[in-house]
C-alpha cells in the first residue's frame, strides 16, 4: 500500500456539521471551537457559510465568527459561499478562501439550488470568477459525484466532464463530494484515474460522507491513487439537509488515528479533536454526530 | 485492487451481539430473527454460547434456539463454547460445529477468562479435542489480535506462533478477532502476510469490530490478501462486555452493501438485512446497533 507521506486535513464541522444542527450555537461558542480546533493542530478550517439567514439561521453570524479570526496564525480559513451576494460577503469579512461548489445530478441541483445541470455550471463559472476578482482563492467543488439518492450513478464521462471545466476556471482545489456516502473503493479509485491526470497540478481534495460506512475505506482507496488531502468534521458532524440519509462527514479524529497507525502524518491530535466533540456533544447531543473515536473519551 | 470473486459471511448478531443487550430476548424472537436472517441469504448463523446463564442469562436458552433449527436446510449453525461443559451442551444440542476461541493478550486472557496465555492455549486445545471428539467441526479463534486496551499492540511473532498452534489443532476455520477495532489496514495486510502461508489450506476468517470506524477499510485490506470469509452481525450489533469501547461488529448489511457495489458476491440480501435490525432497533433501542445502512430503512 503506498500513500502519500503527509495528509492535509480541511476542518468543515463548522459548517457541513453544525448547518444541519437546529439549536443555533452561539458565535462566542463558535470561537472557542475554532480556537480548540487551531490548538489540535488542524492548518485549514472551513468556518461558515455565507448563505441567507432565512436558510441557514445557524450561520446568520458569519461575519462575526470572521471578524473572531487572527490572521497571520498560519491556518488557512474558508467559508462556503452559493452566490454573488455570498462571495461579497466573504471578501469583505475578510476571509482568504471561500469554496463554491454545484452538484453533478440535475435533479439533485434543481432541488437544492433551483436550477439544471448547465445552468449551474455557468453560476459556478461567475462565482469563481467574482472570487477571485476580490483577490481571494477559490475552492471549487463538484457534489453527488459518488451518488445521488435521486438519479443514481451518474456516468464517469459526465463527472470527469465537469470537473475539467471547474480545473480550467483557475480554482486552488478541486473538491469532490461523495455526498451521499454511495461511493465505494473501486469506483474512487476509478473515478480518480481519470480525473488526476487533467488537473495540472491543481490538488484533488476528498469531502467523503459516512452514511454507509465506506468513509475511511474511501480515504484508502484515495490515498493509494494520491490523494492527500480530505475534508473532515470533527465527531463526524454533518450532512445535507436536502439530501435523505447524507448525514455524518469522515470524523476528523476517526481520520487522524487511522493515518497515524499507518504511519501517514497529518500533524493532528486525535485526543484533542475527540475532546472536542465530546464537549460538542454534551451540549447539542449525540443525533448529530456518526464518528466512533469520541465515544470512547472518558 | 484484486478481490476474492465471492465471500462467505458468518452472521454472528445473535451471539456476539445479543450477549451484550441487557434485556432478555424471548426464545421465539431469536427463532423469529434466525428464519429471517436465513431468508436473507445468509448460509453461516453463529446461533447462541453454551455459557453459564450466571455469566451471560441472554444464552440460558441455548438448547431451547438449536431445537429450533431445521438441520438440512443447507445453513451451517455453530455456537460458542468456553469449557468442556459447553462443548457437551453444543454437542448434545445437535450442532455441527462449534468455535472456541482464546485472546491473545494475558491481562485480557486473566480478565475475561481467569487464565494467562500459556494456560488459555491448553485449554483452547483441550476443548477443540473434546469437540472433534463429539464428531463436530471445530472453528478455533484468536482474540484481540490487532490490539488490546490493556496492552496495546501484541508482538506480530507472538501472534504468529499461536496461529499456528491453532491451524496444527485441526480446526476447519481459524479466526482472527479484531476485538477492540484497533487494527488498521497495514497491520491486517503485514500480519496475515506471515499466517497465511502457515495455513496449509485451512480458511482465515477475520473477526472486525468497527470500535474506530475501521472496520470496512480492514475488510478490503484482507480480501486484497485473499481472504473471502467474515463475521459480521446484522445492524452493527456486539461488543464484549469485558473490554472497554469494544462495541460493535462490522454490520451485515453494510458489509454486504460494499459487496454487492464492489462486484464482490456473497448472496445477500442488503435489504433484508437491513429490514431484520431496523425490526429489532424498534424493540430494543439504537444504543446496541453501530452499523449505518439500516438507519436509512423507512
Amino acid at each position: 500500500m503506498a500513500f502519500p507521506e503527509s495528509v492535509v486535513l480541511t476542518e468543515v464541522g463548522l459548517r457541513d456539521g453544525l448547518q444541519s444542527v437546529d439549536s443555533v450555537i452561539p458565535t462566542q461558542k463558535k470561537v472557542e471551537i475554532i480556537n480548540e480546533l487551531i490548538n489540535t493542530g488542524l492548518k485549514q478550517i472551513q468556518v461558515t457559510s455565507f448563505v441567507h439567514p432565512k436558510w441557514v439561521p445557524q450561520m446568520a453570524d458569519a461575519e462575526d465568527v470572521c471578524a473572531s479570526l487572527s490572521p497571520g496564525d498560519g491556518v488557512i480559513y474558508s467559508g462556503l459561499v452559493l452566490n454573488a451576494k455570498g462571495v461579497e460577503r466573504a471578501a469583505a469579512a475578510g476571509l482568504k478562501r471561500v469554496e463554491a461548489s454545484i452538484s453533478t445530478s440535475d435533479t439533485h441541483s434543481r432541488k437544492n439550488a433551483n436550477m439544471g445541470l448547465d445552468e449551474a455550471v455557468g453560476h459556478l463559472e461567475t462565482m469563481i470568477r467574482l472570487v477571485q476578482e476580490e483577490g481571494v482563492e477559490a475552492r471549487g467543488g463538484l457534489q453527488s459525484v459518488w451518488g445521488c439518492v435521486y438519479e443514481g450513478i451518474p456516468p464517469d464521462e459526465q463527472i470527469v466532464d465537469m470537473a475539467k471545466t471547474v480545473i480550467d476556471m483557475g480554482v486552488v482545489a478541486l473538491s469532490l463530494a461523495d455526498s451521499t456516502g454511495m461511493g465505494n473503493p473501486v469506483a474512487i479509485k476509478r473515478l480518480l484515474e481519470k480525473i488526476l491526470p487533467l488537473c495540472n497540478g491543481v490538488p484533488v481534495v476528498l469531502h467523503l460522507h459516512d452514511t454507509r460506512g465506506l468513509g475511511l475505506a474511501n480515504v484508502i482507496a484515495a490515498m493509494e491513487m494520491g490523494v492527500n488531502q480530505f475534508d473532515t468534521a470533527f465527531g463526524g458532524l454533518g450532512g445535507c439537509p436536502f439530501i435523505e440519509g447524507a448525514t455524518g462527514n469522515i470524523a476528523t479524529e476517526d481520520t487522524v488515528n487511522m493515518l497515524d497507525k499507518m504511519g501517514v502524518d497529518c500533524g493532528v491530535s486525535v485526543e484533542k479533536v475527540a475532546a472536542v466533540s465530546k464537549a460538542l456533544e454534551e451540549t447539542i447531543g449525540s443525533d448529530y454526530f456518526s464518528g466512533k473515536l469520541y465515544k470512547l473519551v472518558n
